[in-house]
């Protein structure tokens, strides 16, 4: 947490006549109840609460920018929040003010079977979109783990397990609407899948995490359901056998959809709470979408593969229900993890470095936090670079929590210096702004700052967060 | 031409100093000799040329960068130049000052092949990198047909024939590096290949045609190159029938290379350029890319689509010179098309539109155009969405040029009104400044015209172009 908290002097309470015309545009979704606002100032990350003065639950743009042009008049922080899944303090209310929910905007506007593109409000979870469009043949990859709101990953411009294939938010959303710091409703984009019209205001917004404008829909791109689907794991002698099987895979132009990487001690947590019986070493779990000859041909390179770089106790699985099995040890690698300590919560780490310099961006780290007296497990999305470090830290002992962010200042450092990121997927919130400096440079944080400033005049979106205006 | 050329009367010359500077800057890499000015006031567009005052070669971006904190003194625009191949009027000095040509900063700087990233200064042109890359086994997929720089094809968002599989130049772009309006050199991201740290800088640059920045240096994502490539073309009663196929090969998550349109005029056009003995009637080319057995299960796939929807003159091919052959079509339309009307040049549209309204765009466009005195064959990416009507016209005729952009306008209006973009691929320079209105919207246009400013508060990159301020 190296943006330290700001003094609660900074907080003045909602003027009166605020409350007034909130409860004049919201009625019944205007609240101020404690529960309803400590459950609105927290993400899951280990950051305590900062609740915002007032929760409104939103149903339309226009309330959206109704409420942005009150929120302008006096001045007041407007919040915007999904389900409330991220993890680096983007919804602390810093400098108290709105929090705008937006799970009640949760309809599929329009599902474009033949253009491949869907248009959901920004409420709706990427799993309802999923299962709401399943009859079309069609679904939305992007999977972050979190059943977050697909306004919330635009947000902060978030991938997960299956971005090695299907791209990150970047790739995948085709234009948004929103709702600018002055109140004003923009669309960012047609629905063509390509164009070269001017700025790009849409990925401005994707990543924006709130601080550009309120995104209020979505328009995203689909695509076919496969027509097969084959899981394997296997498991390896060094972390730098998995990283340089997983790069061989891709430089082949293997396909693969997901290519999940969990080290030893991930492994051992997952055994100990799963009764799972794998060996304790670095592991890999593949993922293959495409035709039946087609996924055989991939398992069948990546089988190749890895068996040169020392891969022992190959699994692989074509049915539903082996496939979940064989995936299990990371759908539970988070939980089990956690029990490692137990009373701790996971301090992630987030770096994203080019991957020839994977293997020993992980192998140093793991080399670091092994003399800590902290767990660190680690679970990479390999195929792309990224990986997390799950530093496991009482949130009530201050040492702890200190040895957690130094532990975290060393791994960033190390990514920057590999030519990677501080995050691949998190986003920046208010934990990142110092490593977003370290990362761009004062020219680009400049520009930054500009940009939210042609956004947000009066800095009233999610302020704090991002860059310092 | 719907931005009427400025009076020349605002046109200052180079005030002396600057002349002096620049000539210690470059040296001999400087010049005002009117074959070179005109050489860099025009591009491919029917504008007749408006050259700048005087160009200089630069060979790195320190040097860019001198060269604005210069133009910046003495509030003189400067333009970058790549190779000239843009097509709306991108490079015309409407307000004098200095054309910047990168042409001599064509250095492959890095190719990491394990991460699928090459660097290259912005001078570097498609043919180019792929010649000097062949080696590693990868390639850069992005081709608008031109040789165009990598920088500039940056900097207008270009994409091309391959865009259905691998995406366009937003896509493909994993950072650069520029110049900003008061001089500052900006790297937008690091190497790694996906990032949540900040607002998209990179996609920001991407199309923003010299307006935000001159990018000095790029790094693009390479992809292995196929083992096996595969070529089909066939014929189709209709355009309708042609662009279902397209849509039902995407629907079935055929991962096709390129898929290609020639309308009927086209045909006809090329049959009489090259006696290619066509059926003169809607011909689409496909490529595929994959394994051999991929490859084969994808042509499998599309030939029993195809023939569903009346296909006829199915022809494929694998190797290099057939491939060559039956792609010959395609390669020649443009000069092909040409000579349907001597002494013309083609006024060339560029919307972009859903797939699922493809078939009626192109069909009411030929209908609007088969009334009209001046030729308009058309080519299409089709997969994408995106079509090319070349509006031939003899630039020396008023009445054609105003015919033309009657045409184009209707066009537009067409594109728009089914949620479409004026442009897919080529840019706004000057010729779209009023359509980017039409498209985006006021507000829209406020915030591009406050992210200008902020990049460049004196207005001297690349002046009159995208936005007005």
């Amino acid at each position: 947490m190296n943006a330290p908290l700001p003094p609660q002097a900074m907080r003045k309470p909602l003027p009166p006549i605020v409350v007034e015309k909130l409860k004049a545009l919201f009625g019944e979704r205007f609240s101020t109840s404690d529960a309803v606002r400590d459950h609105h100032g927290r993400d899951e990350s280990p950051y305590p609460p900062l609740p915002p003065d007032a929760v409104v639950f939103a149903r339309t743009t226009e309330e959206v920018a109704d409420l942005v042009r009150l929120a302008v008049d006096h001045r007041v922080p407007v919040i915007p929040y999904g389900v409330g899944t991220s993890l680096e303090g983007h919804l602390l209310a810093l400098e108290g003010g709105i929090s705008v929910d937006l799970s009640q905007m949760n309809a599929v506007l329009a599902v474009n079977a033949e253009d491949l593109t869907v248009t959901v409000q920004a409420g709706v979870t990427r799993k309802q979109l999923n299962n709401e469009i399943k009859a079309s043949g069609l679904f939305f990859p992007i999977d972050p783990g979190a059943d977050a709101t697909l306004g919330g990953m635009a947000a902060t411009r978030a991938s997960g397990t299956n971005a090695v294939r299907y791209g990150t938010m970047r790739e995948n959303v085709l234009g948004l609407t929103f709702v600018t710091g002055e109140g004003r409703i923009v669309r960012s984009a047609r629905r063509a899948r390509k164009s070269s019209a001017g700025y790009d205001l849409t990925r401005l917004l994707v990543g924006s995490e709130g601080t550009l404008g309120i995104i209020t829909e979505v328009t995203l791109k689909l695509y076919p359901q496969p027509e097969a689907i084959s899981a394997a794991t296997c498991s390896f002698p060094t972390v730098e056998a998995a990283v340089r099987t997983t790069i061989e895979t891709i430089q082949m132009g293997v396909p693969i959809a997901r290519c999940e990487l969990l080290d030893a001690l991930t492994v051992k947590a997952v055994n100990a709470r799963n009764k799972l019986g794998l060996p304790e070493l670095p592991m890999l779990l593949f993922e293959f979408h495409g035709s039946p000859a087609g996924v055989a041909e991939q398992v069948a390179a990546v089988q190749a593969i890895a068996r040169e770089h020392g891969a022992a106790a190959f699994q692989w699985a074509n049915q539903p229900e082996e496939r979940s099995r064989l995936w299990e040890a990371r759908h539970n690698a988070y939980f089990a993890c956690l029990q490692l300590k137990p009373g701790s919560r996971s301090f992630t780490t987030d770096v994203c470095v080019p991957i020839s310099r994977l293997a020993e961006c992980i192998t140093e780290t793991i080399r670091d936090t092994s003399t800590s007296p902290l767990p660190a497990p680690i679970l990479g999305h390999v195929g792309d670079g990224n990986f997390h470090c799950a530093i496991l830290a009482d949130p009530g002992r201050p040492e702890e929590i200190e040895e957690a962010e130094r532990l975290n200042r060393r791994i960033v450092a190390r990514a920057l210096a590999m030519d990677g990121t501080c995050t691949g997927e998190h986003g920046v919130g208010m934990h990142k702004m110092d490593f977003l400096r370290d990362e761009h440079g004062d020219d680009a944080l400049e520009l930054m700052a500009r940009i939210k400033r042609s956004f947000d005049p009066q800095n009233i979106l999610n302020p704090g967060k991002i860059v310092r205006v």
